[in-house]
């Protein structure tokens, strides 16, 4: 391993529009002339490879539109309420049924409400018909030979009423376009190949890039080709992409490698084999993206965080497989939000910020999540993802800006925005509102519990969850209700009644007894971030306890949920914390109570009286949802979804 | 035949909001219970059918998030700039890379850029480290045991990532609702049964509904099931409905039947064996729709004309697929459209009009096209269905209103809209136009030449279609554009010289020679509509030979297109109509030339830098579509695409 090191650099790295111009000029992507001819039946989503002309016209007979007599007009000239006719039923007037042929000699159609059956023989009728009157004639909607479909036509569902009229049975269309995938990474482990998870090798990661591109490449009309697991080895990649070229892909995606990191082989490989057209985009995620040329076939090296790597692939890869059909690129739907907080961004990088979406009195709220490229659930749990451009310094507080949607909009409108303290029973909340009867999502952000009451008093969230203790008054959430939320009437349902205590490792290793030993000077605390509810209690705790925090090692140490904090002393970045039993268990960690102390949702009374804002709280107030919280341990839900104060 | 008509009534008609209640309050829908365990890979677009949770956490280890070394940060602490260190590689520092796992005893990462190598076994450094600095922690996404997705949640494709990373290689999804299709009509071929459509029986149809709706109901992640086809029997169409009860399907959707004709009885079958809940919805298409239990499973009758069929579907079988499967009902894309004319519609029906759409100025306008139910093509040339409530007489000339799109708004923004008479070789150009670079949609209007120039007066159109004939000049166009499009700067391009003349039957029975014959008294003729160049042309002809209107039998018989003339003449309703060679040869008539004349693209000259109109002349300058317009026979494309006059 002592080998000198070898630093690469990116190409000069180019701006996103500038580089899809670049490799669209270098490849010039046509719509892919070989066409296959398909049942109709099976050529939805498919697109024309060239004109559809009707074989037959519609309707290709004439018919009757109406339930009723055929009769030849001409017999019926002069007829009126006041002169009456009738006609011999199976000679002058023959009975038909709508969508019937029209009977040779007759040209016309009575409809049976306006005609008397005088007897089995014989109707009246009291007025005149008119050539073709009440009849479906030849080609109506349209003619043989007509131009049924442009070339470059995606087929949709209800277009095929219109070919089969046309007795179109067999329709060409284009070859779907092939993409090649190729998976670089010695750290990589194909699914089939692991029989139990749990047994997962540290360093080895279960890769997934593929199956996520796989869906994405088929959303856009392609077909993907997924090859084996290439160990990072320049040797191994070359002969890999080599291989990818025998495939007749009409496109090859390398997967991880793109970047400028040592075990990063795709650009020198492809400099060898092919031409680097870009090595470096000013996106974020999305930087060490790869575009280039290896005898005619398009190369995209995509990076291997999973964000990066959706984000490349929309950029870059998307466009290109919509040209080789020749359609257009579908804009993904969007929405004006409103930014819940300050979202500043680098110059010169376009950065793409996933967010939580929630509807809120009459705005779309957007709420950051992490930017970290590696988070996935960033993308799986936002609602949105904002644009900055790299011109842009980034979105202030309140400033209304674009975000595509990653759901349909009627989610969002469905979408309940609860701020504030981090509890694991909201999440089992989610899931309880998700079922049958409710259709409804939750999308949380992790504040601390005063920044919930910060959000409910600027507008950008329907709940507040708070567990506030006031040493004063031993009451949780209202005093700080009453301070904050000033001229905002609100209720207070409890949500549960929890343990909070120490977060150990497993065996309690330094035999921790109670906060007190915190100041023994052996141990690495890890706090809660200041306006979390637990934070206050903490330090409510060491003053009652005369503690001075100080005296506390690691008491500036800040995360900012309970998960994070037993992760915490699970990574041994400390050895204890303050935080719910649930959060330990979870972890297989020891947890050594401290006190029982209230979790509550603070909602406005405005909102109390919305369908969502119901379901939430008759939710809380199920049997199903207590039932499951007192499975996860250390938590009381005796009063859930009770209305137990109105401020 | 003769036997005595029964004349079925609906049941009270139904408000369409009214009638889904009545059915969702009826049959309750949940969502279905039963799950199938699948691979992760193929989950997608599949439901949850209960909570997710991480089997490991993501990461699953502790790594490194920079290519650099592996320090302990405690051996950093107090190094500045000006108080170097070294370290030696291989003890205090090991090489690593990003992703790798963190080795034993060491907890910061070093970047590569911010250490100097001194030899080989030495690097030294210039900053102090912190602890898990440039790290990735365990849990740092998501710790084990915790909620990836709730309940019916439908599975994206990046949603993967989130799934793959948490190990969670088999997912647990709802099956899907099952929906079967029963096809009643003795009119009724299945497509499989044709090999040649020319010589498809008159008053045969090959069905093509079950093919749509299959397809529509795939999109609703649902499974259809098609059975055979049922003569128009009430018994054997009992027998049907009973068989499909065995299939186990969620729902049962019979097609056509559902009217109140003699030939429609699903409605008095499923009062036989089950429960009627509507019969009659006031939509319009769609009013025969049928809503019906038969021991616990939903029945819908769904009427047989393929607009109908589409929008009865989309308002009742949709909201109750979605609903089995715990999801809420997507709403289509839409936009908000002017009317290019006057919509006038029936209070007490809720009308669907499949309209046109292009984005003219900064207005999308929207075209209405036929309202007939029959006509399929209404709804796959349409870019979006306007709504018109029922309590609505009908929207007025450039009122605002919203469009449902069955198109991509990307589409829209890329649709040339051509208003005015019509032409073939518009359908050519439309055909080029969705070609390999252009990627351009055209929807065009057929409302005769002046028509045209009134749509650009009115900003409703980009282009206007005309061959208006000036008997005093013997030029075309010119003076009518200066009459009607008053301060409007256009530019008048060539788009073809064709050949106007008689259409009649095949052989010429009468034994036409020329205009001058159709005052023989003998003759039935078709016109075309007022304001139509043909028409204009027309009279100048009866003119010019002293032939006086009132002796042409069938002079006051409107048609608004070449195709509808030639189609009337076909059909025999008229004997002769003037009109164009192509018109006559698409439908194997005869054709008896009269003159040639001018047919011009008139565009704003606001518009003629626009990209489309760009692409629009170049098209119809290129070699492909004059090759393609000689070929229709009756054309002249010499000058076309050549600018002749700016007025």
């Amino acid at each position: 391993m002592n080998e000198v090191r070898r630093q690469k650099i990116y190409l000069k790295m180019k701006d996103p529009k500038e580089a899809l111009e670049i490799f669209f000029k270098h490849l010039r992507p046509e719509p892919i002339p070989d066409a296959e001819e398909l049942p109709v039946h099976d050529s939805p989503g498919r697109v024309t490879a060239g004109p559809v002309f009707a074989k037959i016209s519609a309707p290709h007979f004439q018919s009757a539109a109406m339930d009723g007599v055929a009769v030849r007009a001409e017999d019926t000239y002069g007829v009126t309420e006041r002169n009456p006719k009738r006609l011999k039923l199976g000679q002058e007037a023959l009975w038909i049924n709508t969508g019937q042929v029209m009977p040779e000699e007759k040209n016309a159609v009575i409809m049976v409400e306006k005609l008397n059956q005088i007897d089995e023989g014989t109707i009246e009728i009291e007025s005149s018909a008119f050539p073709w009157q009440n009849t479906r004639k030849i080609g109506e909607d349209f003619v043989a030979t007509e131009l049924l479909f442009p070339q470059n036509h995606r087929i949709r569902p209800f277009d095929l009423g219109t070919l089969i009229g046309g007795g179109v049975l067999w329709v060409k269309v284009r070859r779907r376009p092939r993409v090649s995938l190729i998976r670089t990474g010695s750290e990589l482990m194909d699914s089939s190949s692991i029989s139990d998870v749990s047994l997962l090798q540290r360093g080895k990661i279960i890769e997934s890039n593929s199956a996520v591109l796989s869906h994405l490449i088929r959303e856009c009309g392609a077909e993907p080709i997924v090859g084996d697991i290439v160990e990072d080895d320049a040797e191994k990649i070359k002969r890999a992409l080599l291989r990818a070229m025998d495939t007749e892909a009409d496109m090859v995606i390398v997967l991880a490698g793109s970047s400028a990191g040592k075990r990063d082989f795709t650009a020198e490989v492809i400099e060898e084999i092919g031409e680097l057209l870009v090595h470096g985009v000013t996106i974020m995620p999305g930087k060490p993206t790869i575009l280039a040329e290896v005898k005619g076939t398009p190369f995209v090296g995509i990076p291997g965080y999973p964000v990066s790597s959706y984000i490349a692939f929309n950029q870059f890869v998307r466009p290109f497989l919509y040209r080789l059909q020749g359609l257009n690129v579908p804009e993904r739907q969007s929405a004006p939000v409103i930014a819940s907080r300050d979202i500043p961004s680098k110059l010169g990088i376009e950065e793409f910020i996933r967010v939580n979406i929630g509807s809120v009195g009459e705005r779309l709220v957007a709420i950051p999540l992490t930017r970290a490229a590696g988070s996935v659930t960033s993308l799986s749990r936002a609602e949105g993802i904002i644009r900055i451009p790299s011109v842009s310094e980034g979105i202030v507080a309140g400033e209304e800006t674009k975000a595509e949607l990653l759901v349909d909009p009627e989610e969002i409108a469905s979408t309940i925005v609860i701020i504030g303290s981090h509890d694991i029973t909201l999440d089992v909340l989610a899931d309880e509102m998700r079922s049958a009867d409710r259709g409804v999502r939750i999308a949380s952000g992790n504040v601390g519990s005063l920044g919930g009451l910060m959000a409910l008093q600027k507008g950008t969230a329907h709940v507040a969850g708070s567990h506030l203790l006031d040493p004063e008054t031993g009451e949780y959430n209202i005093s700080y209700i009453k301070r904050y939320l000033k001229r905002m009437p609100v209720h207070v349902f409890n949500l549960v009644e929890r343990e909070q205590g120490l977060i150990v490792r497993k065996g309690n290793p330094h035999k921790l007894g109670g906060i007190e030993d915190l100041a023994r000077g052996d141990l690495r605390f890890v706090n809660r971030q200041q306006g979390s509810g637990t934070r206050v209690l903490f330090d409510y705790k060491l003053q009652e306890m005369g503690i001075d925090n100080s005296r506390i090692q690691g008491y500036d140490n800040e995360e900012y949920t309970h998960m994070n904090v037993a992760v915490a002393v699970l990574n041994g970045v400390a050895d204890a914390g303050l935080g719910i039993m649930a959060a330990a268990r979870a972890l297989d960690l020891e947890f050594i109570p401290v006190l029982k102390e209230q979790y509550d949702l603070v909602i406005p009374s405005s909102l109390v009286n919305d369908w969502k804002i119901e379901l939430l709280i008759s939710a809380a107030r199920s049997e199903e949802f207590k039932e499951r919280v007192k499975g996860l341990g250390g938590y009381n839900p005796e009063k859930s979804g009770v209305l137990w104060k109105i401020v």
